[in-house]
C-alpha cells in the first residue's frame, strides 16, 4: 500500500507524539518536528507508509538519544495484558468456539497502537478486551482460516504490538503449535513488539520465535535479515497482525491473513470496510468486500 | 498568542482539506502540500497560527488558480442560517435573558469553522443552534458583557466566519447600533466571512460594515489598512469572535470580550478551559479561570 496525502499530517502528529514521550525539551521537540516535516516535503509516496514511519521513529531516537522511547509503555501494557491473561484463557477455553474467541481477542488486543493511538490507557484495553467477545465482528474469515491453518505446514505469525501480543499468544495456542513460527521486530520502533515482548509474553516456551532484524513498523522485506526473508518465504501461510503489517504486505505475493482492527481511515478505505472495523481475512481485500 | 507543536499536524491537515475543495488533481494536491510541509519547517513558532494559516490558504488559492476556495461552502452555510434566521429571532425576543439568548446563538454560529472541521453539515448547525438555549454554557460573563457595552462609546464587532454572521446579526440587534462598526475580512481566506457575508446577512442594513483589509483568519494589526487599525484604535470595547481572532488579539492592548467555542485543544488550553467550552470573557484569560 502506497503513501496517501492523508497520512502526512498523521506523520507529524506522531513524530509529536514520540518526540514528547521522551523529552521535554522544547528545543529538541522543535528540531525533531523541523526535520520531519523537511522530510516529509521531499517524501516518495510509492513508499509504504511504514517506510516513513520508520524514517522518522529513528530521528527522534537519534535527536532525542533514546534508544527505545516506548519502553515504559510496552511494559505497561504487557503488565496490563498478563494481569488479564488467565481469565481470558479460561474464557476461550469455555468457549462454545474457542477458535473464534481467541481470534476475537488477538484482534482485540490490536488496538495497543501507539502509533495510531499515543493517549491509550490500559483501562481502555481491559474494557474493549471484555467486551470483544459479545461485539459485532462481522468481518472475520473464520472458517476459511481454520481450513487454511490445517492444510499448512508452516505458519508464519508476524506480531505487531508489546501487550497484544499477549492476546496473540492466546489464539496461538488455539492453533497446532508445531507448525508455528512468530516474529517480532529486530530492534525496538513504537511500541512495536521485539524478543524482549515475546518472552515477557512467555511464546518462547510454547514455539519458536524470531525477529526481522529491522525497526520499521511492518514488514519492509528487503530490509529484514536473509534468515527472516527464508522463513517468510518457505512459509505456505503467513499470518499478518496490525496496520503496519498490512500496509507493507498487502500487495506482497503470498499466502496471507490479515487480523487487524481498521483503526486508521486510510487502511479501512484501502481495505474497503467502515473505521474501525474488526478483520480477519485472506489477502485480497477485493474478494473480502461481501463479507465486510 | 503564539504557535505551538500542536498546530503544525494540524496546518497539513487544513492544507489538505483546503486543496481537496479546490481541486480533484492528485497532482496539484501533493505540490500544495509538499509547498506546505517545507514552509512549516521553516515557521517561526513566534508568529500567531494565523499568520501560518494566511500563507498555507494563500499558497493552496495560488496554485489551485482559485480565488475562493470556499465559496459554495459560504453561501450553503449563509443559506442555511437565513433559513432558521426568523424562528430563531423570536426566540431571543420571547426567551426570558434576550441578550444571553442573543448571546448564545451568536456562539453556537461559531461551529461553522473550516478551519477546525472540513466536514461540518448544515444539519450539525441546526442541531447545535436549536439546542444552544438549553445547552450548559458556563463560561459566560453576560453580565460583565452587558455593562461594558452600556459603558462603550464605540464599539467594533470583529466577525469570524460565513454562516455565523448571521447569528451575530441576532446579537447585534439587542446592542445599542448606533454604537456599532462590524468588520470583516478585506478578501477571502478559509470560511471567513466576508462584505459579501455581512451584505447576506442584512447587517449594513442596520449597522456599519467594514473589512479590514486583509486575508488573515484572524486581526493581524500591522497587516490591516490604516482605515480598520484607526477604528480599532479608537473604540473603546472591541467584540472579537471565534478562536482567529482570539488567536491574533489576545495580547492586544485594548479592552476586549472574546466570543468563541473553543474547539481547538491548544486554545483550550491557552484559554485555561476545557475543549469545546463556549466562552464570553474579558480580555484576560487568567481574570476569568475561576468563571470555567
Amino acid at each position: 500500500m502506497k503513501t496517501y496525502l492523508e497520512c502526512l499530517p498523521c506523520f507529524v502528529r506522531q513524530a509529536l507524539d514520540a518526540v514528547r514521550l521522551v523529552t521535554d525539551e522544547p528545543a529538541v521537540q522543535e528540531q525533531v518536528l523541523r526535520q520531519v516535516l523537511a522530510e516529509l516535503g521531499r517524501i516518495d509516496l510509492g513508499w509504504n507508509p511504514p517506510q516513513m514511519g520508520q524514517k522518522i521513529h529513528r530521528l527522534v531516537r537519534e535527536v532525542a538519544g533514546v534508544k527505545d522511547p516506548y519502553r515504559e509503555v510496552k511494559k505497561r501494557f504487557n503488565n496490563a495484558a498478563l494481569k488479564i491473561y488467565s481469565k481470558m484463557r479460561e474464557l476461550v477455553i469455555e468457549s462454545e468456539d474457542p477458535l473464534e474467541a481467541a481470534i476475537r481477542m488477538a484482534i482485540a488486543g490490536n488496538i495497543i497502537d501507539f502509533g495510531v493511538n499515543g493517549t491509550l490507557r490500559e483501562g481502555d484495553l481491559e474494557e474493549t478486551i471484555n467486551g470483544c467477545l459479545d461485539a459485532d465482528f462481522s468481518g472475520l474469515q473464520v472458517d476459511a482460516f481454520g481450513r487454511a491453518v490445517n492444510d499448512a505446514e508452516e505458519i508464519l505469525y508476524i506480531a505487531d504490538n508489546a501487550g497484544e501480543i499477549v492476546f496473540d499468544r492466546l489464539l496461538i495456542e488455539q492453533l497446532p503449535i508445531a507448525k508455528i513460527t512468530v516474529a517480532v521486530k529486530g530492534s525496538p520502533v513504537i511500541n512495536d513488539a521485539t524478543m524482549e515482548d515475546a518472552m515477557l509474553a512467555g511464546l518462547p516456551k510454547i514455539v519458536e520465535v524470531i525477529d526481522n532484524g529491522f525497526d520499521a513498523p511492518g514488514v519492509i522485506l528487503e530490509s529484514c535479515s536473509q534468515s527472516f526473508r527464508d522463513r517468510f518465504e518457505k512459509a505456505d501461510l503467513i499470518i499478518a497482525k496490525g496496520q503496519g503489517n498490512y500496509e507493507t504486505l498487502s500487495d506482497a505475493d503470498k499466502n496471507i491473513f490479515f487480523m487487524l482492527k481498521a483503526k486508521c481511515p486510510v487502511i479501512a478505505q484501502h481495505i474497503g470496510c467502515a473505521t474501525g472495523t474488526s478483520l480477519l481475512f485472506r489477502k485480497r481485500p477485493t474478494a473480502i468486500t461481501g463479507n465486510l
